[in-house]
């Protein structure tokens, strides 16, 4: 008989994450009361935010406690239902986290349109990610034709889009990643004028061939000594847009940065930011965002682990960069 | 025969400041031609920002070559002129640097009226270090009436001001300083609700009980392990104003800074500001707090050096904190 796999926080990572620190489990599938209905998970997006959420410290959610199921955004198809606004083969967007099955009611669901593209895409470039790169860039940093932008993670399923739009708004694009393969993908698949590879030796070097004009805006996903080389290069008035420090969430020392002076030097802002505050923002974003993926003016890449028990292995490999592509787990 | 004297740097600083860095020279007084006025040096005003402008770096404003003479803001009384409209005995705000005489044209000069208060406080808490409080702490960082703020270098003549301005506003302000002496000051004189001394072994800690409700605005002037003691007591959606860095100005590796993770986690904005970008907004600035000055709402303190020769010294120990309030030089 067909059971509710999940993966659970077994404790608390101690720096970093190894598969130990999760625990798969079964259980029964759950039979669905009136109002609800039971769902299947199509795809599981996983995602740099969970890693921090699983240290205890005072953050922007609540931290996991062991034994808590991994959470995350999930695409799911309904497979029996007790409300007839959830017919059975609906697809929903919901958050079940890392579990093949669950139970949901409609006002924690959105039904969305298989006619609309990839189903996949609601968890990426539609979804959370694409109304990140959305926000971030447009609202934060506000680049302006003929500025240089720089992407850190530039292959990821935010930087990515991230400098595709920042194209398609005129600008200059660098983007930073790891290694040649994706570099070559970030310019001649995404269209960014050019990009450095972090793990080079002469990255520093490269970073600053590639800005000769300095670096209007920043789009910050990395942190650590990719932030501080890029601080180096701030143009007078630019602005970053931080969204992630991925580089540090497994970090027990964390890397001290030591560039914070030319923040001050060229009166650069930084704009914090978790696209979760600005909900308000998404269907706008995403809107515009499925325009441009119809007119094939934005592309994306995904990396898609088979089995809910290999979501682990996939997220401790995506927090070294070890994906290539927005990381979705097919239970 | 009364002579000019003039400090130049000799030479670009290695690190820490000495006063070898300088060089004191004499000359004879410059003749005033027609439309220029003669003036000699009433105060000098020694700040920090001439510290990094000693260093061939990129910046905000062009670096200093040996053999310049040092910059810097001064109140100049006329004793020779051939311009009627700056007749002897006028008192003007200038920018001659740190040298005892000079010759100015009325486009480059400020009048100002002995009338409205002492000279000296045209260099700060009526000049460029006043307008650097009200600018960075109302404009940018917006604390709310009911919100922590903590400033930095609190005793110094950017940030005694900017907790006299949050305490009109209705905040609660917990200074920083350093050792017990400037505690006091600023709690018994400058009216802050607490202040905590950087140089205690307990700072963490007595951080930590100042600030229960975290800190909504930071006033930031100091950088450095301080700086980072702060990051890790933001409130959510915290603003940083970002001023000085003085505790790195002289620093030959710079110090890493570990809590930048902070921001992401609490959405915390960082707003990098130079003063002297902002002239259009000197003007209503410095009259709001002529009136507080005047109702007795703000109190500042004056630390003169005697002799232009003296500047240097003055200066170097300024730059570790050993000033107490603004810190001039009287030629």
């Amino acid at each position: 008989m067909t059971q509710n796999i999940q993966v659970k926080m077994r404790r608390h990572p101690a720096g970093d994450l190894t598969v130990d620190d999760f625990l798969v489990e079964s259980s029964d599938l759950p039979v669905p009361a009136d109002g609800q209905a039971l769902v299947k998970v199509l795809y599981l997006s996983l995602d740099p935010y969970m890693r921090p959420m699983m240290d205890p410290i005072r953050s922007y959610v609540p931290h996991l406690h062991p034994g808590d199921v991994m959470p995350g955004t999930t695409v799911a198809e309904v497979i029996e239902s007790k409300d007839p606004e959830l017919p059975v083969g609906s697809v929903v967007v919901c958050s079940l986290g890392w579990r093949t099955h669950g139970l949901v009611t409609k006002d924690v669901v959105r039904v969305i349109d298989p006619a609309n593209g990839p189903l996949s895409a609601s968890l990426s470039v539609l979804g959370m990610t694409g109304a990140t790169a959305h926000y971030g860039l447009l609202e934060l940093a506000k680049p302006q034709a003929g500025e240089t932008v720089v992407v850190t993670a530039a292959s990821g399923a935010v930087g990515g889009v991230v400098g595709q739009i920042a194209k398609l708004k005129g600008c200059r694009v660098v983007g930073i990643a790891g290694g040649p393969e994706k570099c070559r993908y970030v310019v001649e698949e995404l269209g960014f004028d050019v990009c450095v590879d972090y793990k080079s030796e002469t990255f520093e070097k490269d970073l600053a061939e590639a800005t000769p004009d300095y670096v209007g805006v920043l789009f910050e996903n990395v942190g650590g000594p990719v932030f501080d080389a890029v601080l180096g290069r701030m143009a007078d008035h630019g602005r970053i847009a931080l969204c992630g420090n991925i580089s540090q969430y497994n970090a027990t020392e964390p890397y001290g940065v030591k560039g914070l002076r030319h923040l001050l030097m060229h009166r650069v802002n930084v704009y914090s930011f978790v696209i979760a505050d600005h909900r308000e923002y998404w269907p706008a974003a995403v809107s515009e965002l499925g325009g441009w993926l119809a007119e094939g003016k934005i592309k994306y890449k995904e990396d898609v682990a088979v089995g809910i028990e290999n979501a682990p292995k996939a997220f401790i490999s995506m927090l070294s960069g070890g994906n290539f592509g927005k990381q979705l787990v097919e239970p």
